[in-house]
């Protein structure tokens, strides 16, 4: 199957469903990128900086890992992005030679204002002298200071894309307004419409500004309110975006979320789908059961420099998907982490080990973990095509929705 | 060459000059253990707590790495020696299948009283609820308090060996007692005869103790006093230790330091021979002309941490060995650190990048430079063994040392 709607072809990009579940959306698929293959179902780690945290990316590729996420906001304003582009380009810069995407700098401006809190960044705000702070929006953009230099800077639907072009990711996402989760259907709709206008004259200055190196995102917003959800789709749909992601609120409970989503993914034509922000073991099922190709979260790399590592239930404490290897029930455990697990971490270090690095404050203990949660997740995912891929979807469905 | 003066001989272990330099004591040696070779000269890193701080064993295989220490002090209170013993040892416990060395844990007790400065232990201290202190020193050994609970603790020549045993490293060091540069000679020659009867209780425990998978170093003492060394020289020489090792304090002028090891190096038997905590580049280049085999400094590791990368004179900064990459002159340096580096990070990454990656406190600089630095050491000791293998070592000398 090839992309619809009058899509912006370009040689190197595609997106093929190579194995479909039975009944429902699930698939599998491969999405081709001039840096490489995306086997999806697949989950995109976050280099924010330009590094995933705590590891090298020899060490991410040992894991399978296929697609990486980089920070418009966090390289703009350092070291920005003409540093990067004289490195020709991010790949180069970050020592990443497969798929890459950049997200558009606005979800961090906005969650300043907002009220969201995007938990990445809040170490950086105490640090600074300039704390972040987002001075208006108006229909021309977003005005801020920047948390580093203390200087206001404009972010407008054109700037983030000349940004995303001297970074040169394969993959880059138009301006948006993050509407939160409290505006009503009223608010939520005016920046629903907003961000359209932003998306068109973000996609006006890329098509303006010619590159077949670099395709571009949709983003469907409308917050909790599924008719908003449909107009929103319905723009998408119509421009050529080569594929889309879903931003904005998804509500706050988990069961709403899925419905939501799911509801979102039926009305949607057939292009590589991202989830943003969302990246749990059972909201990537949910997501993948409704048709969603990608899924990004900083918690696997976040919880490994906590102490924490990603694991198959039952044995994950209070129903979570991790055990925290700082416990003192680990002390004398000289299991590895997960016995079937074939990370190098795994493979050598006990779990009494691990404890004991945090223990002792070795920040070694972080880059091990962050291996083993990361290869957790390739692995997560790899069982998950396999199953579609052999027919068996609807029961690992069923048997790890019940867990 | 075979060890002399009744060393204990036991299997898997040997240590046989493999060349030797036209004029004076440098030369190259193999030192056979049960977990691998280590070809001298050579550089021990320091895996304090058992881990290379930033840095896994995986990766310091990579670099080439033979020869690691650990620190009984840190590791006998956390997480302590029967749990690493139920490991089936440190080797196992720390997934490092080559060489190790552990020492006493008297340097680190010793130096709370005398005001000597351990510079990696520092932060600890900051940390902890119960600050470090030695309580007393009796002919029985030193009684101090633990800075993890505040237990008191004694550590006496037996027990040190106990515990490193328990740890099991291929090659443990007696407890001595370390003499601060303050001290005056008589109470530096006192502080010598104590270490030469601790030096002799260690032995006496490792003998009734046998294993045949660990052999004992000699420490010579004596301060800054060639008279003293030349006594202690002459009890290490009469015991049937493996290997020696140069403890004490050394002088503080670097000019006198090297007099003093080469003093030393004249009149010491022919073992395999350890410059304890002593690892600059041109520290190491004095130490090689004086007939030392081995050298350790957590140097190279910690100023990794700091933004700093080991270079080959004469770019590196304000006559030292390294430059700081956290400098504004990087900041657009498309080179990598060392452009006939063959390290990870010198094929990926350019110093711009690295010069981000401190600026945006991402934990991966300090790993990528530790990686570097590490490899830096190990090409650095290389080039050493393959002048003195060429014939060449005395023009590799003059040269280094003008430098």
């Amino acid at each position: 199957m090839v992309v619809e709607n009058g899509t912006m072809s370009k040689p190197g990009f595609s997106y093929v469903i190579t194995a479909q579940a039975a009944t429902g959306r699930a698939h599998c698929a491969r999405i081709e990128t001039p840096h490489g293959i995306i086997e999806t179902p697949n989950f995109i780690f976050c280099a924010t900086h330009g590094a995933i945290k705590s590891a090298t990316m020899e060490q991410m590729e040992a894991v399978g890992a296929q697609f990486l996420l980089g920070n418009t906001y966090h390289l703009w304003l350092q070291p920005g992005y003409e540093i990067v582009a004289k490195h020709g380009g991010l790949h180069r810069f970050i020592g990443w030679n497969g798929p890459l995407l950049t997200d558009s700098g606005g979800f961090q401006i906005f969650s300043l204002t907002y009220g969201r809190v995007v938990d990445e960044i809040k170490g950086k705000v105490h640090r600074s002298k300039f704390p972040k702070s987002l001075l208006s929006i108006t229909e021309e953009g977003a005005l801020f200071r920047s948390h580093i230099d203390g200087r206001q800077r404009w972010l407008t639907p054109e700037k983030s894309i000349e940004i995303q072009q001297g970074l040169g990711a394969d993959f880059i996402l138009p301006l948006d307004e993050c509407a939160p989760s409290h505006f009503n259907k009223e608010k939520t709709a005016q920046s629903m419409y907003r961000s359209h206008r932003w998306e068109t004259r973000s996609l006006q200055y890329f098509q303006e500004h010619f590159t077949d190196r670099q395709c571009m995102y949709g983003i469907v917003q409308g917050g909790e309110f599924l008719d908003l959800r449909r107009e929103s789709i319905d723009f998408i749909n119509q421009q050529p975006f080569f594929a889309q992601a879903l931003g904005g609120s998804l509500g706050i409970e988990k069961a709403q979320m899925y419905e939501l989503v799911d509801g979102i993914m039926q009305r949607l034509v057939s292009r590589p789908t991202h989830l943003l922000g969302i990246g749990g073991l059972r909201d990537i099922l949910e997501g993948v059961q409704s048709g969603v190709d990608t899924f990004d979260c900083v918690h696997p790399t976040r919880i490994a420099r906590h102490g924490c590592a990603l694991i198959a239930r039952p044995e994950a404490e209070y129903a979570k998907e991790h055990i925290n290897l700082k416990n003192a029930v680990y002390r004398e455990d000289q299991n590895p982490i997960e016995t079937d697990c074939d990370c190098y971490t795994c493979r050598n270090f006990t779990r009494a080990y691990l404890h004991h690095l945090f223990k002792a404050h070795e920040g070694t203990g972080g880059l091990l973990l962050t291996i083993h949660n990361a290869r957790f997740m390739m692995r997560w995912m790899a069982a998950i095509r396999q199953a579609i891929q052999l027919g068996q979807w609807e029961v690992f469905y069923r048997q790890h929705r019940r867990r």
